[in-house]
């Protein structure tokens, strides 16, 4: 086993503490990366705030991660010590099913291994996530982190970024579409900018109007305001796809009523029952959707395409020692738009 | 006012009574149409059953007939008295908003204006339905009724097919495409005819194996009992359209699992709240929508299409005298598959 330290979930204060932790010895298509930076996405939250005891495995969170590779196994190709690789939420899958062979290991049928939290396909042990100074993977699950993207900022781009990504591209968003992205936090940020990028107009809708200056930054055309009915009112039928990350249940109406005839209402921000009133959907034949994560081949075009148009998150970097104060600021939505974990300060 | 005589709701009995009724004299743009054959449709006896009082104007329902011109209104150009015409549930709409200026009447802002119940938008007064040896309408709300079509067995084209028609074609079947359709009854069978004339392979979806031979004789190549859960672990994310017309409220999650990646599943039969859990849309960004009704170009679409391909309703012709046994029968799902109304014993 390989000896690295991380931060551990503690049953008793449901906060994170350092330890010592093992790797497995690498088998022939793992690679080993030093972890570099690692971004808190809410799952790691929700993950924490859940936590009751090792019962089910012990929890170190972080499924967004960068960093360079120190190993590789015996029958690894293309990746070599040094390089600079991405890491995202997903380790693993079976590989086989209609979903896995239609490159869609997020969708895996045999559900995917997490990146923590999950048992290992292979020994049954819990994976250990990425708030930790070394990660073993799977080659076929490390994406090479493409030149000219900033290690720390890029790292949400491989949970935050791609489950926003895969709806955009598989919606066909592009020149002509019109876009709107309600709630605007880690998820909605990037969504903004990727859905500008593919040559969408775009519009955030959030409740407040003190966001239009931040939404004309990362591009957006228009602020909605939620709350002001009669703006909600002159945007009906308007959007052809509204990614709507806001991350507590709510009211899908709302933004069906926004979604243009034939269009579709991407609902991300929140896991769980969602009940729509039919005759939202039937007018304009509207449609209900949700989306998470990416395959493989996603998750590598994804990170070429913010490559070629400069985008990462808007990030807040902190040394990893303050991830417990990231966490609770994060409870607060205290962030713009994402923390990430400088993991240098681990030995 | 032009007398003519239809069956009328009882308020007492909650039965259908032969009346003397109106119609509106003729509008520069209307004509008059002599009612041969109407279909019976679950909205009308939804209507009859829910219907207390004249209070909101008097009941004849009726939304989907065939019948001959009799006479034109003075700016009617088109339609001359003799030609077989076909008219559906909607009479007229604001003709102005986003939706009716994209040739989607049947999602008028404004609200369309129902072929019964609703109020007329010149003189407020409540229309009156086909159920009736005479109707009324616009020429802009009526159909020429193409050669080759059966009268009585297309009558149901005008509700029933129109309301599978457009999501078929909305959401793109054709040849390659896999098309379930849930419930056979007035809607799903004419799914089944119209998806597998657009070249899709076709199944049905039933609670009972015992409906495999009308399935294959409707054009389905298979069918898919729902209540038998190795078949149902068999077509897991197979279907790139699920037709749903079951006509009671129903959990959609099965459903879904049966919805291919990307794919949709049209909700048609039922309206009111459905609640769906986030990740049944999630694994596979599965779409959960409706549809209801057709604008005019669609609808005009749909009937050419049915005469190329000679598809009209299975239907059980009955005297209109027997239109409360034709209720009361559809009300137990006793008709294959559609009930249609001869007005020709009506004066």
């Amino acid at each position: 086993m390989r000896p690295t330290t991380g931060w551990r979930a503690d049953s008793a204060t449901r906060t994170l503490r350092r330890a010592a932790l093992e790797r497995r010895d690498l088998r022939p298509d793992d690679i080993a990366v030093r972890v570099e930076y690692c971004g808190v996405c809410h799952t790691d939250l929700h993950a924490l705030r859940a936590y009751e005891s090792d019962a089910n495995g012990p929890l170190v969170p972080g499924h967004e991660f960068t960093g360079v590779v120190t190993e590789v196994g015996g029958a690894v190709s293309g990746f070599s010590p040094g390089a600079p690789v991405a890491v995202g939420n997903i380790v693993d899958s079976c590989r086989v099913c209609r979903m896995c062979r239609a490159g869609q290991e997020n969708f895996c049928r045999e559900f995917p291994t997490l990146t923590y939290g999950g048992p290992d396909r292979q020994d049954g042990t819990t994976t250990l996530g990425g708030y930790s100074r070394e990660y073993v993977v799977s080659r076929q699950f490390a994406y090479h982190l493409p030149a000219g993207l900033d290690p720390a900022a890029a790292a949400p781009l491989l949970c935050a970024g791609v489950t926003v990504w895969e709806p955009l591209r598989a919606l066909g968003v592009g020149p002509g579409s019109a876009v709107a992205v309600a709630g605007l936090g880690g998820l909605g940020h990037l969504a903004i900018k990727m859905a500008t990028a593919l040559g969408a107009t775009t519009s955030v809708v959030s409740r407040t109007p003190d966001k239009a200056g931040e939404a004309r930054r990362l591009g957006a055309q228009g602020l909605v305001v939620s709350t002001d009915s009669e703006q909600m009112e002159a945007v009906r039928d308007r959007f052809d796809v509204v990614i709507d990350t806001i991350p507590a249940p709510h009211d899908p109406a709302p933004y069906l009523r926004m979604t243009a005839m034939d269009g579709t209402l991407s609902h991300l921000g929140h896991l769980g029952p969602v009940t729509v009133d039919t005759l939202d959907l039937l007018i304009g034949r509207k449609k209900l959707s949700s989306a998470g994560s990416g395959g493989r081949s996603s998750t590598a075009a994804m990170l070429r395409f913010c490559a070629a148009h400069g985008i990462t998150a808007d990030i807040e970097l902190l040394p990893s020692s303050e991830v417990n104060t990231a966490l609770e600021r994060l409870e607060h939505n205290d962030v713009r738009y994402r923390f990430v974990l400088d993991m240098s300060d681990l030995a």
